[in-house]
């Protein structure tokens, strides 16, 4: 097996041209990847390849990759599990280095499976061919558009950011989740499937080196050389927030695994302390894996743990208070300027959480309390972040405190998280991607909220041990 | 202090008629608490009580209570703090055995409102009167459209069903959740604010005997009377499932709740240990609060821990698994004829979790397969209940996958949770309001979904153990 490089992936996510091979019907599994190309965009030459079409989506299709003319990066192939083997030997051939096996039916189904997917992988090693998958919905970049996901997507857009989710199920790719209306901000995305050559390690390696892609959200099930993946997880987290979701953590979980993707998982308490040991911050549900990131996205890192709660709600106050020292924060001791400003406002505002309600709902302009409030915690020396409760969920109240968050913005130098709540989840939701737009994490859950900030702490100490390099800010 | 009584609470839920003491202008707390109860539909009368106003919002108004000839249930005040405790004494004196406070400033904010509310206390009790708050938006009972929320509510529905929901904070009332959207299945609401008098206690000795609440879900800071609430809560945990949040469970917490309800909360370790002794589940955070009590809305509780996993893809299968050994389920071991059932629907389907991905890809129907499929599994003897994931959040298979729930849910006789993923986020909210209304439990957060069963096994535990009167089924 050769040895990781960056150049490797390269053409897996950063293409100028691909070949799709597979079904080219209407709603067929190369017809929709082509069509999912078209619609988010892809910025690179796309080449359809069967020998019962000629032309598919206003594209010209070829009999088989030897006869496009031009240079191919990358092949998506996904045909019948017997022509695979014949279809990579092609795609060598043609000089691609690059093939992801959509196709199902290898080593998840049985041993005749397993025996195709090895027959592949030794394939693909002698001609000097990467591979990804089998039995994978592929890749995504939001910086050309590239997605090779085989299934209906019912949105057009996913929102380009810095984070990279990768993944060792299909579950996580676009036909499946609503990344559009979660707004998550997104650099790359990958699917293991049976990851029968590239794996976890040789992704690290790539997104160390990717300037597009601040922290990395990795959801696996088993890991096939855990020496080799601790090491680069260890390169990575030294430089970028690595938050693994380990699955496969029972017994039972792991014979479930074991049976959807033909590998067998480990022992999670064993992973989890190596992760740990390794630089990364264990996740332990879906919507974790999904919402932690986003506190990465575009904000600094905390410089302490001293954390100031701004909420409308007395209760929320505690329930953040309690959550900030589970996550390893403490609620911070404001400075006397801070109270004096606090109680300019209302003379019972002299501590934190500030709970601000009583004063809101006295006030002509409760928006205005609540950015000086967030103001004067804000520039406490005491306070190294901050947790702002906004009950913007309600049509009448979610412009201005947008408006408000807006100019929060521009003078924000520690980190936030938001917590948004309302009577209508539809404007909540829109105001957390809205929020997001302004590269400020907010989220549906309290909890989740402070979790986020706890772990961007969590970073930040690891990144003090793990850098070699530190640098101020 | 007189001892709890069923009948002390019945005219806090349960009025004929409300007097409201309050500002009338126009969005003034007592106007808004009577737009509230006309738009909520209260089948009882309004009394509108302010001396500057002689007709509100299509209402007469009075001077003062004993201005009003017919008798009065129930008053909510919500006046200036100092002028409560002559209000009150005129409520007493016409005879109204049930006072709300919602007026905030006594206890939570100092020593002088702490005396202020001793005084409202004393004099309540020298006269019969049972008190709910200070500091409070007080009650809701969907069954009379009762609501005496003094804040605007965006929308004018709240699900009528059989969970009680209450609390320590006004955080969870109609103005600031979104209860339509979430279809909460709802009986009654209450809000303790300071508990001045009425408290936990006295909720549950009622909600004991309402026959239109089937479960209780229950936020709590603080507690005063630990022993009586302890005793109340063994009463209802032997009948019903009583879920507890509690917060300020820190030390920072706890701090954070001494200053806005004017209770000091206590070491959660010793409540945590205690609420399980008495048969009541801990619940730990919002979320939780509010989803997991969906699971007893309508269903039976699992006769045991076998658990059946049906999914569209693998990786859920996995996190599923997972998630039920972690909430005290196992994965069942199928029957063989089952397993015959599920290979007549495709070779490969020969385990639980049944991963249908690859099977309803290939499919015509793949409805029908996820229908046999289930079906197949909940026959099983070996079988006490099932997880379903739905890929039902997109529009082209919302109905079609909602149809077939509802013709599997004539034939349910255990208890199921349901997972709703897919693309488009108001998709899957229609699908869990939907599903709800057919009496299912569904949940946009798989581990939520698994937890919420683990949660109805660990009751139906408890009950084997309390219930003096075990019935079958």
């Amino acid at each position: 097996m050769t040895s990781p490089s960056k150049s490797d992936l390269r053409p897996f996510f950063e293409p100028r041209s691909v070949a799709i091979l597979g079904s080219l019907k209407k709603e067929g599994e190369a017809y929709t990847v082509i069509e999912n190309l078209l619609r988010f965009g892809f910025t690179g030459r796309i080449y359809p390849v069967n020998p019962s079409y000629s032309e598919v989506l206003g594209l010209r299709a070829y009999p088989a990759v030897k006869d496009v003319n031009d240079p191919i990066d990358l092949a998506m192939v996904i045909t019948p599990p017997a022509t695979v083997p014949s279809l990579v030997e092609q795609c060598a051939h043609k000089g691609i280095k690059a093939v992801i096996v959509g196709t199902e039916g290898f080593a998840e189904v049985g041993e005749a499976g397993a025996r195709l997917q090895q027959q592949l992988v030794d394939l693909a090693h002698r001609h000097g061919v990467r591979l990804v998958g089998p039995n994978t919905i592929g890749v995504v970049n939001t910086s050309n558009g590239l997605i090779t996901n085989p299934y209906f997507v019912s949105y057009n857009r996913i929102i380009k950011g810095n984070i990279a989710y990768a993944s060792q199920s299909g579950f996580v790719g676009a036909q499946g989740q609503p990344l559009e209306d979660r707004a998550y901000p997104i650099s790359k995305m990958c699917d293991f499937g049976n990851k029968c050559d590239i794996d976890e390690a040789d992704l690290l390696d790539y997104l160390l080196e990717d300037p597009e892609t601040k922290a990395v959200s990795l959801h696996m099930e088993a890991i096939k050389n855990g020496r080799r993946f601790m090491a680069a997880l260890r390169r990575l987290a030294a430089h970028k927030p690595v938050l693994i979701f380990k699955t496969a953590r029972t017994a039972q979980g792991a014979r479930a695994s074991a049976s959807h993707t033909g590998s067998l998982a480990g022992s999670a308490s064993v992973y989890d302390a190596a992760f740990k040991q390794a630089g990364a911050i264990p996740v332990h549900t879906w919507q974790e894996y999904w919402e932690l990131p986003r506190v990465f996205a575009s904000q600094p890192l905390p410089r302490g743990n001293r954390l100031a709660i701004v909420t409308p709600t007395g209760g929320v106050g505690v329930v953040a208070a309690d959550a900030a020292v589970e996550a390893g924060l403490a609620v911070a001791q404001l400075s006397p300027g801070t109270i004096d400003r606090l109680k300019s406002l209302h003379p019972n505002l002299s501590r934190n959480p500030v709970d601000l309600g009583p004063t809101m709902v006295l006030a002509e302009d409760p928006v205005f309390i609540l950015e000086a409030a967030t103001s004067a915690v804000l520039d406490d020396a005491n306070v190294d972040c901050a947790a702002i409760a906004l009950a913007a969920g309600i049509e009448r109240w979610a412009s201005a405190v947008l408006d408000m968050v807006s100019r929060l913005r521009q003078r924000l130098s520690k980190p936030v998280t938001i917590y948004v709540y309302g009577t209508q989840l539809s404007v909540s939701e829109e105001v957390v991607r809205q929020l997001g737009a302004l590269g400020l994490p907010a989220y549906l859950e309290l909890e989740t909220a402070i979790k986020a900030l706890g772990v961007a702490l969590e970073y930040a100490t690891i990144k003090a041990k793990l850098d070699p390099s530190p640098r101020s800010g």
